[in-house]
């Protein structure tokens, strides 16, 4: 592969809006499993902060994860908390709304996670590869706790499938084609998440 | 917030005394189910040491965690299981006694979390978030290893709520009313402990 | 302990045959399971490099994990997938090949693990820790995945004493008797490899 110039780093805001969109699927899965408030708000913010933890305490390794770095992570999370038991009074059908929003936040997630690991130097193999366990990270983290089967192993889900190809896209948009990291980062994220619907929508 | 003087390290006993008592409470969980010796100390070091690599491993990020740092930790570990053992064959309510031994090592854990996590300068939200993450992280490992639903997450626990009042409490005496370590430390174990062991007797 | 000779790095082919195997029995453990293609391989990777990356990320913490710097370690992966659903079609006994699969990774991750900590100037003590901590790991995270009590914990298996005899063996080979670095890792691997073995044979 080239080596073009350097990737940019993408707005903090998409990181944050990945995270709001986790924490609101892993609060829908509190709600419905009777979880109290502190409870609600630690499986949400496990959920959406689990894999940019692993992504930047395991694998980056350039000082503390970006939740510490940044209140508005932690702010992110109590937001969609609210919005989540205030959405969770309405909606009948809880588990296809926590399977949409775990999209896009899969989605976000893959794309924000190559980002920055190819701002640490790394290899696009090794930045991809980051970019998957950091997208799936969360969910795998929510699944393993309230002793679900992680979507992740559920066959005929495209779940790191989705997270998969919306890295490659992004890596190779940045990299080979040379796209804007914003540009290249909306077109890898509508991929992952048509990718990831289409799989939930025929399942 | 104000940023006085610099926080002063708490001695190591207090993180030894947190690694033994809940060493205890891991300890006890494996007899009860019928662990061999090894299955014993590994889960009792887990939940020991668990949420102490994850604080100094994931998060603080300035070296090898502090259990590789000091022999002291194991032997702390292996004293806690000989303890667990010998008072495992005369109690009865095993229940009881894991809860409660847990509750010493969740405020202990808070406090020092929260303690390394300043020294370590990450901002007193960063620190107290630290603190609750390193309180609850090995009871949660050793909860989700032996597949039960983590304490965590139960309602009307104040588990990670004790965790976190602790956690501000010894930000707040330490940071704000400026009171020295080790009296912010006992105040701020006392205050979580309690709050702790009321949500198991009144639950 | 005395401190002799600097410990040599084992080969990277040491750590890539654990790999291999490891990542074999997690994918044996899928096909099991009847996960799709996706599955299998996350499976085998989390089975094969969790270990690694537990003891690069949160014990080592000097730099990203082996797995992000060479990328065979990924193809490895793919490769033991490949040979696994081959393998897998012929053999009726999956459990035994599983563990025996198992064993050998294990053997050959405590012995990698304690040779890289070793190299990482930690203590004798903390090197065996990490070595046996990074032989069980991947196995560990594969079971909680798929929801079955960890091997490790359940009675009479041997499974972290095979991984600490080997690490111990490694250890004392390199150090007190200072054996060459490769000659000593055939020795205890094999030494662990046995123990282990001996342990499902007669359970």
């Amino acid at each position: 592969m080239t080596l073009p110039p350097d990737p940019v780093m993408l707005p903090l805001e998409v990181e944050l809006f990945a995270t709001i969109v986790a924490a609101m699927s892993g609060a829908l899965v509190a709600l419905r499993r009777g979880y109290d408030t502190v409870g609600l708000f630690a499986l949400a913010f496990i959920t959406a902060t689990g894999g940019g933890v692993l992504r930047d305490g395991l694998f980056l390794q350039n000082g503390p994860p970006a939740v510490t770095r940044d209140p508005r992570f932690v702010i992110a999370v109590a937001v969609a908390c609210v919005a989540a038991v205030i959405v969770g009074l309405r909606v009948e059908r809880h588990s296809r709304l926590i399977a949409v929003l775990d999209a896009v936040g899969l989605s976000a997630y893959a794309v924000v996670g190559v980002n920055k690991a190819m701002m640490s130097e790394m290899s696009p193999l090794a930045a991809i590869l980051v970019g998957v366990i950091s997208a799936c990270g969360g969910g795998v983290m929510r699944d393993v706790i309230v002793r679900e089967e992680p979507l992740l192993f559920k066959p005929g889900q495209f779940y790191a499938l989705a997270a998969l190809t919306g890295a490659v896209f992004y890596a190779g948009l940045v990299r080979v084609f040379q796209l804007a990291g914003t540009q290249a980062a909306f077109i890898a994220m509508t991929v992952a998440f048509i990718l990831r619907v289409l799989a939930i929508r025929y399942n």
